[in-house]
């Protein structure tokens, strides 16, 4: 699932690119990518995004059946949406160590003592790659 | 302006009444209120759809000439959509002690140096009243 999330990443355009699946049942129920640049939406990035075409698709903004798994730590933002939605499970690629806000540095599952497991670091090397590589180009 | 977005908040229906307004030079150019339920969208709290409504109509996601006027403290999410947005002021009516997040509990500014100044309690004996008569009218 993380390869599909790298895939949607692909497709931020000139935004940073980042995606997003949401999973239920073992089957994907909405795919995301950045796109605050293109839609010039700040709440634009693919978790929210993911997060609302899941919610509009199942009917409800309760998603307690359902993964996530996205290419970069969410930020506070996408956290709280993510516990808010209750999503029971997230998987992440790269750590976020300025503004991530589910593992070590800042974790908002203390501040509701949310029951949403986090596994961090999945497919790393693949995520933080995408990311260098978009950031090496635009210093080029 | 806090009264606009007292009105707002009374908007809400079914949901927390929460509403949200953002001004730039003394004009407001959007206001929304909470409509999680009514959407089925766990990200459509008055901040984040306020913030959308003004960043479409003012084709920019970057929101540094506004200042929101809400009716209760920004939750993670909203805060950091609204530190993202570069909202150069925040005023909130009620202190959301187990959710805040731009106060003492738990203040996001500290994440990224932001600049943006928050005042609180602004109003807050209307704003407090409206949020108990919320949820005495639901145990009732």
């Amino acid at each position: 699932m993380m390869k599909f999330a790298l895939e949607e990443a692909l497709k931020s355009g000139d935004d940073i690119p980042v995606g997003a699946v949401v999973v239920k049942d073992g089957e994907i129920v909405a795919s995301a990518h950045n796109e605050r640049e293109l839609t010039n939406d700040v709440t634009a990035h693919a978790e929210i995004v993911a997060i609302r075409k899941a919610q509009q698709k199942l009917r409800n903004w309760r998603l307690a059946e359902c993964e996530l798994y996205v290419t970069l730590e969410p930020c506070p933002m996408c956290a709280w949406a993510i516990l808010q939605s209750r999503i029971k499970t997230v998987y992440f690629g790269s750590y976020d160590r300025n503004y991530g806000a589910l593992s070590e540095k800042l974790d908002l599952r203390t501040l509701n003592n949310s029951s949403t497991k986090v596994y961090g670091g999945i497919m790393e090397k693949e995520c933080d790659k995408l990311l260098s590589d978009y950031f090496k180009k635009l210093r080029s």
